[in-house]
């Protein structure tokens, strides 16, 4: 007999602290598979769901989509995992399976149902979380399970446009906003072989970013020297969610080069067709990404030694951990261990 | 010896009409090439080189960029053409030949020495045309020379966001404005085995986009009509130069769908960072196309059988001509023919 208690931390209502909370999970389904939670990054769109910032949040809400765990019963139609397998969950728990994007690999384009970890779904701040077999990835052996679990959505993140504009080793790239999200573009970049520029707002973290392989570092808030590196850029993924002078980024950009948006500033950006046209260049977003790439992902961070940069705080003082990510010093993503 | 004294027709002036103009242009250099006009298309960006609403004007201007016509003297340096061999020369007369984009076949990108056939530089409103050799398109000899001329320019410039954005059978591309452009890219997309919508704002011209292969004709001022099409196309090829709802039209894309802009809309768009996030959408734009597309537009319309349908004037009617262009009424482009 399985237990289908699930004991998780959640948000009552919008906004509201997390608080200890148990609910019953029910029987897992044919498709599904439950995964003993050990850690859970925290990324700023729970605080997104938590808030209810995108009038989707679905209360009481279990936050936690950077899951790693090892599995502890498989559905009877989940396929190619094994109980006690250490796997990985972000930010998508099911797809359809059947839609023409499911069908054809791109599972994150999922035009049916279509379940977010945390929305409507019990995430993973809990001793156990449960996802559609597709989505559950497994973690390669000589990947560290502490650090892993920011790679399963802000990882992906950054990751999924780097192979979707097919760039390589020759490209210039430059990234803004070194926060989570970032500071895993400039490992991935790196590790590429590409030649780098961190956009950051913060330049007492130029050394820090230097470390991990940007090639240059400039401010995100002078215009001037934005505007000096005037057709650079094969490809700039912006990271942050603020309104930012689109233009200027968009004179950085060499030939055929694209702005790549990650994050949801909320104010439309002021596109002039002109600077598109002249130089074929491109404004182009994306969310997360598809199990076969994150599949990908875990392998080529295990084989070059890539780790998101943590600090870890026990699932019990998750309020703390919120407060934190709040302060904006977080050096560069924060993970959960669990402790029930 | 050769006749340098060109004979042509000029704006002496901003906005003025054509009037005829002579001028003597020099000694051919070594890697030019020497065009007799036979034929040469009237297109919007003509009037706008008169009118110097890009404030890049060279007066006298002398239009026409859509030349066909016969070699009449070769540089030194040109390659692999012939004196008599008939040719066509588009938007742009010279680049500079060796600049990264130029020696990678890019050379619509030229970031040395760049020429536009009309922008101090004399076009093809004349008897005779130079251009740099490479931007000398050898003309198939069962491509009809009355009409080819439109091909250079006008149909380049949707024939290469096509190969840009890697275009095959399966997919389904709308056309917004069915102009010179816009009809020259319906019967490109047909021959292409592409579905087409056509987005027009005459509805009176349903039946003859049917007849060019078009298999949907929407409004394109009937914004419920426009979002009807939520989530279907691949690609929008946007020809027109007017402010239009982009985010209806953003709507009606397929995952990883672009809006792709060639008319300059003077706004800027106004575009939400969630809508190219979700669904992994993009907005791009480019100009006209390099030497190698240019070839390979006039083969594949030669073999396709595919001819900009015209209407043709005498080129000392050029001013009557200008006068029928700004009557919106043309199916669908106008050539003038050469009666110096």
């Amino acid at each position: 007999m399985s237990d289908n208690t699930f004991h998780a931390y959640a948000a009552m209502n919008s906004g509201e602290a997390l608080v200890p909370y148990q609910f019953d999970a029910g029987e897992l389904q044919a498709h599904q598979v439950e995964v003993k939670v050990e850690y859970c990054g925290l990324c700023h769109s729970d605080i997104s769901i938590i808030q209810n910032d995108w009038k989707s949040s679905v209360y009481p809400v279990v936050p936690g989509h950077e899951v790693i765990g090892t599995i502890t019963q498989l559905g009877s139609e989940a396929k190619g995992l094994k109980i006690g397998q250490r796997v990985g969950i972000g930010w998508t728990a099911e797809s359809c399976q059947h839609c023409d994007p499911c069908i054809d690999g791109r599972q994150v384009q999922c035009t049916g149902t279509k379940t977010a970890t945390i929305v409507g779904h019990a995430g993973g701040f809990a001793d156990k979380v449960r996802a559609g077999w597709q989505w559950v990835i497994p973690l390669p052996d000589d990947l560290d399970p502490t650090s892993a679990g920011p790679l399963l959505c802000g990882g992906i993140t950054v990751f999924d446009p780097i192979l979707q504009h097919q760039i390589q080793a020759i490209h210039h790239v430059a990234v803004i906003g070194i926060g989570g999200l970032g500071h895993m573009a400039i490992k991935l970049l790196k590790a590429w072989g590409c030649e780098i520029t961190a956009f950051s707002s913060n330049l007492d973290k130029t050394d820090e970013l230097k470390a991990m392989g940007a090639d240059h570092v400039v401010n995100s808030r002078d215009l001037a020297a934005i505007k000096a590196q005037r057709g650079k850029f094969n490809l700039i993924l912006s990271t942050v969610n603020v309104t930012l002078d689109w233009q200027a980024y968009l004179s950085t950009l060499a030939p055929n080069g694209s702005v790549h948006m990650l994050g949801l500033a909320l104010e439309p950006m002021q596109i002039p067709a002109g600077m598109l046209i002249s130089g074929a260049k491109s404004v182009t977003g994306s969310s997360t990404g598809s199990p076969a790439a994150l599949r990908e992902l875990l392998r080529f961070a295990a084989r070059q030694n890539i780790a998101p940069q943590i600090e870890m705080y026990p699932m019990s003082q998750v309020n703390e951990a919120i407060e934190r990510l709040h302060s904006g010093n977080v050096r560069y993503r924060i993970v959960l261990k669990a402790d029930f």
